[in-house]
């Protein structure tokens, strides 16, 4: 049986915790989809174009991994795509129960779509988009935390 | 790709909160393998043969699905089964952190095996074998909470 | 002795989750008042009036409950209302500490209102306004997360 | 309509953050029963009677407050004292998961009987009585954290 | 050898919780500089040099205190000190996680900066600049809650 | 000012997360004492001389370290030997609640001695010595999470 796994986020930008999921995800999923959803209230600092070629830029080595976006509910979106997998990271307790939240209501929504859940590498519990803009506007240096074409867009947008 | 993923714990006794983990797992995987680990350091209620055979009885329903025990460290059950993935259910913040302790000494020891979670469904969230056997000794009601055999066998113990 | 408890809340709109505590509050007092508080920073999807409206009609089923709204401090309402009980929901650990702040605070400006607390019921622990009105905008059937008349005044403002 | 909450615990021994709870509970309910319930599986310090001793001591002040103890179900013996309430304290995250498991569990096993939680006083907030064992064993000063009667019992047990 | 701690924060405005922090940590290190750090997203109440004149206030009786502002990245604005230590209060759960998120990304800028933490005191731990100024608003007593010149400027502010 | 710290602690046995702290902790205070405390419930792997011993093996490198021994309560302990400050590691949430309820209580029987925490580095925040014994039992390789005399006498008393 061959396994479809969605992974989706606002990735804005993506960094290399979300590049350690994606990664620990394309080896035990024999195809996953990253789906960047432009549903959020905040203003981005990125466009989904910008986004999705980041994050097709970032993951270019990985084979069995694609790109989409989606303005759709997740659930919604999983169904057509056949994936019987959400995948998500979880760093941290308040992680934990947003996600617990989201989790239940999805399968209020669709009992069909499993959603599973990777533990963050310790090295990269601390690490979200929010931070590294947070730091990036200083100009610190960011190279450990994103991959060198997010580095060089943040350099841009804060320049 | 075939993916067997290995569900382990005490299960002292099953519950109808390992068994919504279980099923999900078996609509997710190829196989899964339960194995009961007997390193704990408290006086279990059920001997690992007796936690099997109600292992066994609680899953024949699951084609895909097969009861095991193990002496061993987890993850070196893990390679010898050729298993991918260590499947655990997530029930509450307490648990979250528990559950990351041990799944970051497994990735120390072992990058090849992955642990991914399923959060409890919520109906099931409060449920664990201490609080069953709690309850049963005082001849309360079980039969929402486990196994009809499961039910038989605590009456037993605690008659 | 006659026991008067106040519900207070945004109610943006009501759950079926503030229905299970307002319904088993209504069992334990004599009497409770919904208060819908408008003192939020957050832009709310229904006026007061709206939200008075729907909390009436989904609590009418309750002869001991009345609804009403206000622009003061809680702890003041209460007072003028001779209130000696706050009753509140706790879902999960992020409601905890929030809680915990501001009843310590109430607390602080009147020792004599006391906050009790209710465990909401497992299968609505994942349910908030705010996921509702998520869900809702992608036309999402939200039945059994809010009463018949709340649906379909979601409708209607999602329309 | 008279309500009767019940204050269930191990009370070994009573401390100020109980006794904080019980005052506000017997400010808000007619009338209140502290049952010491003695089914724990640790070795407890003082026997079922000297807490109930010094709980009566340490009370006596409160007309509507008894003391009892109890070997059955916490519900089993609210039914029976046709008591409409369970009251307990909160003080920290760690308890509120547990609380939350032990009510869930006790709604599942009758649902007449409700529930209500107080946050603890915060000058109380790191009290129990292990950590007042703890120091007391050292002959520490335990006079602001435990009535006189306990204090003078402690000093006996440790003498 | 002489120890330099930085007291970092928005004081928007000052409380005594922050006091309580900057009185103990006065007395642990030989200086305290208190900086106002003016990158928040959020609106604030006061400006920096409001903000920096209650501090100054407030703390004239500690000797080796002194007040500053800074637009720079923290880490930055300790080395130019030449600052070991960087002190912050914990108060709840929800502040550990967030400080160790900016304690672990200020490690990886710049691992010679340590950051300490101390546990706000009891009476204190539900006190927040945010707080204060949501029930100043509705003219709500906060004399315990802030120094006498914030209760001032609180008053000026919503009059 | 001189300013001397105490590391206090069970050191059954030392870790690398224990190190990381203690180093840290050397470079902020002039001194720093590390004690073992040998008044746990829990039946111990190593002796107090053993734990000394291997503690002393581990700082060597660390002049202004030193390693003792108390029987006494943690706050007379620091009181005689003239310490201002009591330096603590906080890994999660679960020990941030624990550490909280020590801190309150040893503030209330003496103010005089501080209580300060740093963060665990991430790389080590899953690391305990009860971890390490589990899976040194097993005979798996420790050789990343202690120092090499304390996986020889692992070694030793598992054979």
């Amino acid at each position: 049986m061959s396994r479809l796994a969605i992974c989706p986020g606002s990735f804005d930008p993506v960094t290399y915790g979300h590049l350690d999921i994606i990664e620990r995800g394309a080896s035990v999923f024999d195809n996953v989809i990253i789906v960047v959803f432009n549903n959020q209230s905040k203003a981005p600092l990125f466009t989904v174009e910008e986004r999705v070629a980041l994050l097709e830029e970032s993951t270019k080595h990985l084979p069995n991994v694609t790109v989409d976006e989606s303005n759709e509910l997740l659930i919604d979106y999983a169904m057509q795509q056949k994936a019987q997998v959400v995948l998500r990271g979880l760093r941290a307790v308040s992680d934990f129960e947003y996600e617990m939240q989201i989790t239940s209501m999805n399968r209020k929504l669709n009992e069909r779509v499993e959603t599973l859940f990777m533990m963050t590498n310790n090295q990269y519990s601390f690490l979200s988009s929010s931070i590294v803009k947070e730091v990036a506007k200083y100009k610190a240096n960011v190279s450990d935390l994103v991959p060198e074409a997010v580095e060089k867009a943040l350099k841009k947008k804060y320049s």
